[in-house]
């Protein structure tokens, strides 16, 4: 590799690949100049794309495969069958040393399985977890796990603690976030014994940042924590149901300003301010979704983005490969697992 | 009892208890001329604002008692040691026969622990749940479970699928209405053991309505069926996120039209607009959160309310009564375990 940063891309993951995916490439160029590209799909597509943007296709290594893995591929069969696919190849580049982190707009299932057969899970890590960063009242907050484990125990959500720890210092460059297990009820007695189990190993360790003790779903919005943690099925609900109520209010808002002739003169003179809101919580902002705990950087983009979504998501990987998240998240988790100096090195 | 509908209040309950119980009474009389009330609590405290109110005063039977059960009580020690509290006083006045429902904006699990002591689950129903109603881009739905089952299995699942179905045709209005089960994807392969099992059952079953299949937090807010169904823990933390995230977009549309000059000029131009918005979905009017599969109606309203609110959940109550639930829960579980005459007879 360069003395850049390479990124790979799975150029046929989602719903508009591989124009999109090409697209974001050269907008996230304009922001990182010393970003390198490994693209990964049909040549036949991708090159005169390419040929467009020149200056794109000068940093860019273009690697052909015929193979992709569907939208609705189940993981095991995609893992199975997908070894030529866009996504594994652009996966094996990051094991194989040739770049420095993968991103894909693909089956998230199977960008997870290839990604923890590929890279492997971190040594001490129970198990991987999705994390991403959404808008709060006080700024921004990180939420995990969002799906990778529908059930989790006391070990997995406290290494979920860690993990997202680490991912608020590399992504939100807070240098001591506080952290909070989601529960049903803030007092002490309340959730499951696994949240209890939990709350109980994180008051007694010395994580960088501070642990809060527990939070509610109406902590998400307020930003009541820096990293909330949670199992991947109730992450997953929590997340789309944040989704699905920003777009309830903002569809009301609209209809609002559609009521009456009054509300449409006050749309124009506020217009500019409601713009700059809009852009403030724009979806693609917050592209990109990390996978932590594994021997590398994996990014998962929504796969109805834009090009602009998609620049972000590849953002988000050329970051954490800066901030070095790999190292932190092994550091934080030696730390836990009783290596006190561990942590420290690493920030 | 007379030929009208008589609610008892736990007058002891809410942050702003009597005070706010009592003008939340009067306001809901306004509503439904054939109220009745039993009005459970501290006399010394309650008989000055009656006097003040002598309409509501002729419809009230005002008991006393000393004890109220504590917000922060634990609902094993408010079960043991609150047997002359107000709300257990309240609850008794309809397993005794004298009340049709009982309101409460008190502790939520003392109120479920000593409902479900008093009045009994019904015939058939596994476990009882919380339900309550949302507003979505198509109109309105029902969430349940909030929070009385932290662990459901399928058989719950089911039942809650019955009970929230009687529960749209009593509350919404609606005769066949759309349900589905919460989870992590659409597809029939995702999620949990339980939530399989649980859409087999309920796709071979033929409740009332349609079974819509799984559905995603984010159909919440859109409102992709009438019916959401899932656990006491996603619930909880679902609609508390709905509730933070609203509140979010509400205030950066807040900051918004104060952001400069020409935004507060159109605010002012669209203020009659907005707060028809506001008003469309005021917490206020969603309070009211009702103990479904107990043999007798039991409402929750929430503690920080205000007498409006609480007018709104004695309207729960009363609407719940004069829509018969009860009956049409039994028919519809009696249903589900094999008789399937009894729906039929319900609607």
């Amino acid at each position: 590799m360069s003395s850049g940063v390479t990124i790979a891309l799975d150029a046929m993951g989602g719903d508009s690949a591989p124009k999109m995916v090409v697209a974001g490439a050269n907008i996230a160029r304009e922001r990182f100049p010393d970003l390198r590209y490994i693209m990964v799909g049909r040549e036949a597509e991708i090159a005169p794309l390419l040929a467009k943007m020149p200056k794109l296709e000068s940093i860019t290594e273009l690697q052909h495969t015929d193979n992709a893995v569907r939208a609705d591929e189940r993981p095991s069969v995609a893992l199975r069958s997908g070894r030529q696919s866009s996504m594994r190849l652009a996966i094996n580049a990051v094991s194989e040393g040739r770049a420095h982190g993968v991103v894909s707009a693909g089956n998230t299932g199977a960008l997870m399985a290839m990604s923890k057969f590929v890279m492997k899970t971190l040594p001490g890590v129970s198990r991987p977890a999705i994390a991403t960063y959404f808008p709060t009242l006080r700024g921004e907050s990180i939420l995990l796990d969002l799906g990778a484990n529908l059930n989790c125990n006391a070990d997995n959500l406290v290494d979920f603690a860690a993990m997202g720890n680490a991912f608020a210092r590399s992504i939100l460059g807070i240098p001591e976030p506080s952290y909070g297990l989601l529960n049903v009820g803030s007092e002490d007695i309340k959730g499951h014994e696994d949240l209890q189990v939990a709350a109980t190993i994180l008051r007694a360790s010395s994580l960088p940042g501070h642990f809060y003790g527990f939070v509610e779903g109406d902590d998400i919005g307020k930003g009541t924590v820096d990293v909330v943690v949670t199992d991947g099925f109730t992450g997953n609900v929590a997340l789309k149901t944040a989704e699905g109520t920003a777009k309830l209010v903002n569809e009301f808002i609209r209809r609002t300003f559609r009521s009456s002739l009054l509300a449409k003169i006050g749309y124009l003179f506020a217009r500019s301010a409601i713009q700059k809101m809009r852009q403030r919580i724009d979806p693609r902002r917050y592209n990109g979704a990390m996978f932590l705990g594994l021997n590398g950087i994996a990014v998962k983009s929504h796969g109805g983005t834009d090009a602009l979504g998609f620049a972000n998501a590849i953002g988000v990987a050329y970051d954490l490969h800066r901030q070095e998240i790999i190292r932190k998240i092994q550091a934080d988790v030696a730390h836990l697992h009783g290596d006190p100096s561990a942590s420290q090195a690493a920030d």
